[in-house]
């Protein structure tokens, strides 16, 4: 049995994101507490022991105080039920809650050598002592499989792959750490419970839907996939800012080439959004653009929603 | 008019921490909710529109959505009332949440040079555009005054000062990026409004109060200061670990040398213990430490105290 607690949702900055006065970051802070949201990250587990997260938010300090799954086991001075962090991309949003992730529990790091040279290079992630926090590379289209605590396999297997998108934004107009261009900046995930077979997919950021990732996804049990914006330029018409949702990596939820449409049709038994950005009218319960992406079959879920396979 | 908020008052990890199961975080966690409190940082001001923060939490983006005070002014899309933020040393727990302040807000961060190489030799801190995020170097013993967006004088006089301390945990056993050793790891602050000349301390690290830090804090109308430990081997003691509060750079409250001997006799009106570990019995509201602390005239703050000087 394959367990998925969704920790957060929301895209980088969270809702509402410190700075801003936008419809829905207002309403979260004022009459609609409901539309809150932590900074997307899952985790997952096959023995309901132990787990893996998916990402490590900024949030992650108030997320796990917030998921009593992921508590201490009753009667342990130090403990924790998780054994490993997976990551996907190596921007702030998806590794800065490793830094809540210290005081000496032991754990492993997963994530592709472009990510792992971040993380090598900024001495900050020092405070996870290599001691007891490994770090492991993982590789496109190879499957791995993480151990629990004193190595024993997981039951889990991921499978990682490239998708479209982009380095880490603070590293726009640098010199990447690990060197030339190549993928590995922005992973997709198959996670697979070894033990029943059933699957699903993870792509927090995914710049396009190719063909190839068409037929990937194609009779999924679950996909949660990037849900950053509802049109590529809202930000830009909003006022709230002057990137584009694919000048940061993402797709739109709308439109022709939108991630609605291109995973229409493929026989997903189910589909949740995540990492959804404040400026997205879809969070609103009651927009026309939620109306769209629910009759579309879409979820967009609270905090806390756990799914099991 | 000096208007003080705390922010959070715990140490690093946070009440309750992640990987904790001890006394405090398993009441926090459970039967005693208003014991959680988030890490260590105070936010000030002289004019009530803007606003300053003595150090980045990891916990800042939950703060700021807890302190009305620091929320966007209303009808302004893009606003926040956060003008600078003042650094006393380089820490996860003083530094992590300069991360939650990207998203294109102009502000200031203010840290002596051997905190500022900190930053500047971990890219991930990049995510702070230097167009938009001044990093100004401060020097010990040197009065400076913070400016507000455009460059006006906040009216607040701040003077940082050495006290005895340690590099960031991180970076033991390893090249400090300012190079060779000297002040400026951990600073105490003087705040003053220039207005009234009312002024207080901030000392949320401080491993030894010497002869010349009692000259220098007697007679203050108030004092934060360092809570970590009531004594110096409780995490051992406790099984929780192997350090030493001298070892982590914090006195302890109790005991002949300990914050509350030492600072005793000052003529001090108000004393606030500060960055107080989950391990440190003087949390729990009935506990003989709690009384003994409140009996010698220090107070142990909720997260959301405001104070007026």
């Amino acid at each position: 049995m394959l367990r998925v607690v969704v920790l957060g949702a929301a895209a980088g900055g969270g809702i509402p994101q410190w700075n801003c006065g936008c419809p829905v970051c207002l309403a979260a802070r004022t009459r609609h507490p409901e539309l809150q949201s932590t900074q997307a990250s899952i985790a997952i587990s096959a023995d309901g022991d132990h787990w893996f997260l998916i990402n490590a938010s900024p949030d992650l300090r108030q997320q796990l105080i917030a998921t009593p799954q992921l508590h201490p086991a009753p009667g342990k001075l130090r403990h924790s039920p998780i054994a490993g962090v997976i990551l996907t991309n190596g921007e702030i949003d998806a590794v800065a809650g490793l830094l809540s992730m210290r005081e000496g529990w032991p754990f492993a790091i997963y994530a592709h050598r472009k990510v792992l040279a971040i993380l090598n290079s900024n001495s900050i992630f020092n405070v996870l002592n290599e001691k007891n926090v490994r770090r492991q590379p993982i590789e496109v289209e190879q499957t791995f499989e993480p151990v629990l605590p004193g190595g024993s396999p997981s039951g889990i297997e991921i499978l990682p792959f490239a998708v479209a998108g982009k380095s880490a934004w603070y590293l726009e107009g640098k010199v990447h750490p690990a060197g030339a261009d190549g993928a590995g900046d922005t992973l997709g995930l198959r996670i697979r419970d070894k033990a029943t077979g059933k699957f699903f997919y993870f792509l927090a950021a995914c710049a396009d839907v190719t063909d190839d990732l068409k037929s990937r996804l194609a009779g999924a049990p679950l996909v949660f996939f990037d849900g950053t914006v509802w049109r590529d330029d809202e930000l830009i018409l909003a006022g709230l800012g002057n990137k584009t949702g694919q000048g940061m990596g993402h797709i739109a939820m709308s439109g022709d080439t939108g991630a609605i449409a291109a995973l229409s049709g493929l026989g997903i038994d189910r589909k949740i959004f995540l990492h959804i950005n404040n400026s997205n009218p879809a969070l609103l319960h009651d927009s026309a653009e939620r109306k769209i992406a629910e009759q579309a079959g879409w979820q967009i879920p609270a905090d806390g929603t756990e799914i099991t396979l």
